[in-house]
């Protein structure tokens, strides 16, 4: 298993991303070996001056002889140099990329050698900013922040563990899914939001002839254009390698825009209330469920601390029925064995969320649930990860009674918390 | 001059606004006499425990006998109780109201008596949040927000002056402008983002089915759905009483989207990011310009305080060409004269502006400029308001030695400033 804190990292593109993801690997280990690339001789000349990579170097150079291989440029770009890195990297280089777009991306790993794609990491971190270059860059950005990653059949679990390794070291929480979820989810509460903002801006400015309509505008505008401040080059490449998904999201918004200025026409006003309510209580719902870090310690009931005596090596190939108590032990075995494990007829309920996280947390990456598919991309009995905060078992006796015997075979210390009722629970 | 401390204040509806505008005047003026009438005997109950208001009453005995009477319901009651107010009302009662839609507002007002007309003072605070009802409701809300007047020729400046002097007391930058004008402007700025972000959500939901697409969605999304947390009824009424307005801006939207759309599908990536990258060059421009406070002494170059001797008082009537310095002097004649005044071909400038913004911080309801027209609503040489913060002169010699000279009057002390290359002028 690479050891990030001795590896060489190549980094091609130091913009907001590729320089964040350089800090942050800097602040974490210092000891790491980082070369760039950048078009740009600023952006290299002050992180080489801020200490940030020990060198830069052609994009040939960077690309060659590096652990792993980070691919921080505009997806376009990216494509481009998918094609010629099989004759650069070496054999065993770990790859991967930011891009805010998938499939595209894939399209373009497809027609490479086998050996080649096996190494290579689809992944996206969902942190950003309006504001775009390494000036913008810091080493926090990822922190408690999503990160997707899209592996699929060809990918290694050994590329994929590296890569979960890498942003999870600094500090962000990774996700897998697959590229058509992750485009698709994109394009819906990223990409249209953006096209959304750039509109409302141009169709203001049209307006605004002669009358300054920005004069008195209220902090709900300010709110609404932020992401109209993004990198326009960039955001024209992101809507044009994801212009299938992107169509099919703004033709359904096209059409309830149109549906909304009926009902406006028809002086509906019950209709509008009913529409507006819906959409409230959905965004309630949203921000309570997904804005509230919930696995952090505060939001937890009562805690204790087990000790736990090692119980013995679990392995073996199971066909059972889909069950709740089967999906725990489903995702346990997937996680701890070597290889990629497909589950199906999945149970997906708060206490299978809930141990999916933990193994998340302990460096394991794993698509869906997804329409009771679940793919875990294993890290071996020997690659999990030390938890980086206490694993929330929730409600349920049996994930904290499995979790307890993998946990004591472990080299790491770790802690399992409960709600209230599991804590009091003998 | 009605004096606000010793005044009698009726407030109808204490949601957000109305128990804003309650909480505000009680902590400026501990004296006043406030009473209030909510359909939720909850709301009242609240506010008379916390002591915010002295009493509540019946909507007919709360509209008799107070000096000012604030109509903070939603539009469309505001619209109903407009046709039974005459009858109700004192003589000299000075009523406003607080809604986001001015038209529908005016069109109910005509049908009034002259006698009331020229008492109602249309008015709308930029301030609000997503949130709603007393509860909600804070003695900040309206600091440092813009409040927007719409008087006519039909309004006394008495009235116009009074309602003034009610939001600067309780912290609110007044400006003026048409009944038109603030529709068109809040259609763009306000209805159509609020729309935009009901639809998004409500598309979103649509999308979501078996596959939790708001599960990793990031801050860019959290951002732009904020303003679908806003009361549904309450803007379901809004959209209505606004609807050609909104109408007229939302064909213009669903046309730019379309063309982005078209472009998308062209693959024209050039033209979309000159697009995007007018948009974001519009909003830098809008935040440096309207979301900065300008006026704030931080902001200001070097200062100095000049000791100025009394000079004559400025009366008369004039008719003179448009330049710059003719139009500093047709604000401050308009200002400190009884009555409306109408300036045309006002020359626009960063000088004349501050001059503006100088009589507004004292009390002085101004409409416009709007193609070069400007509408003062005159307060008497007595009635200017001792500013708030020192009056900003920027680079322009005329006004500062003319503002010198009608501060001088005055019964308050008055700080006057400039630039650095003015504050060095002898």
């Amino acid at each position: 298993m690479l050891v990030l804190s001795e590896s060489s990292i190549g980094i091609l593109g130091l913009g907001l991303i590729g320089g964040s993801i350089a800090r942050s690997l800097r602040h974490r280990f210092p000891t790491i070996n980082l070369i760039a690339h950048d078009v740009s001789d600023t952006n290299t000349e002050i992180a080489l001056k801020d200490k940030t990579i020990d060198a830069c170097d052609t994009l040939e150079n960077v690309a060659k002889g590096v652990d792993i291989l980070i691919l921080a440029l505009p997806p376009l770009n990216n494509i481009e140099i998918i094609d010629k890195l099989p004759g650069l990297v070496n054999a065993d280089t770990v790859i991967t990329d930011v891009s805010s777009v998938k499939s595209a991306i894939n399209i373009a790993l497809n027609s490479t050698p086998t050996s080649f794609k096996r190494n290579f990491v689809l992944g996206h971190p969902l942190a950003g900013s309006e504001q775009s270059g390494y000036s913008a860059s810091s080493s926090t950005l990822f922190y408690e922040r999503n990160v997707i990653l899209t592996p699929n059949e060809n990918t290694s679990t050994r590329a994929v563990g590296t890569i979960h390794r890498l942003w999870h070291s600094i500090g962000a929480n990774v996700i897998g899914m697959s590229v058509c979820e992750h485009d698709e989810m994109l394009a819906a509460t990223s990409h249209l939001p953006h096209l959304l903002s750039y509109t409302l801006v141009n169709v203001l400015i049209k307006k605004n002839k002669g009358n300054d309509i920005f004069r008195y505008a209220a902090g709900g505008f300010a709110d609404f254009s932020r992401l109209a401040s993004s990198d326009p080059a960039l955001w024209a490449e992101i809507f044009l390698t994801n212009a299938s998904e992107i169509e099919a999201i703004l033709d359904a918004y096209i059409k309830q825009l149109t549906n909304y200025k009926d009902l406006l026409l028809d002086k509906n006003k019950d209709s509008l209330a009913i529409e507006f309510a819906k959409a409230k209580t959905a965004r309630k719902y949203f921000m309570e469920k997904h804005f509230s870090s919930q696995s952090s310690p505060e939001n937890m009931a009562v805690t204790k601390n087990y000790v736990v005596n090692p119980s013995n090596r679990i392995k073996g190939s199971l066909r059972v029925p889909g069950d709740k108590s089967i999906s725990h032990r489903a995702i346990i075995l997937g996680s701890i064995a070597e290889g990629i494990t497909t589950v199906r007829d999945f149970l997906e309920g708060e206490d299978t969320l809930n141990t999916l996280a933990a193994f998340r947390e302990m460096g394991v990456t794993i698509l869906g649930p997804s329409r009771g598919k679940v793919v875990i991309y294993g890290v071996g009995l020997r690659g999990l990860q030390k938890p980086r905060k206490p694993l929330n078992m929730g409600n349920s006796g049996t994930a904290m009674r499995l979790m307890a015997g993998i946990l004591s075979a472990q080299s790491f210390n770790s802690i399992l918390m409960g709600d209230e009722s599991l804590s009091n629970r003998p």
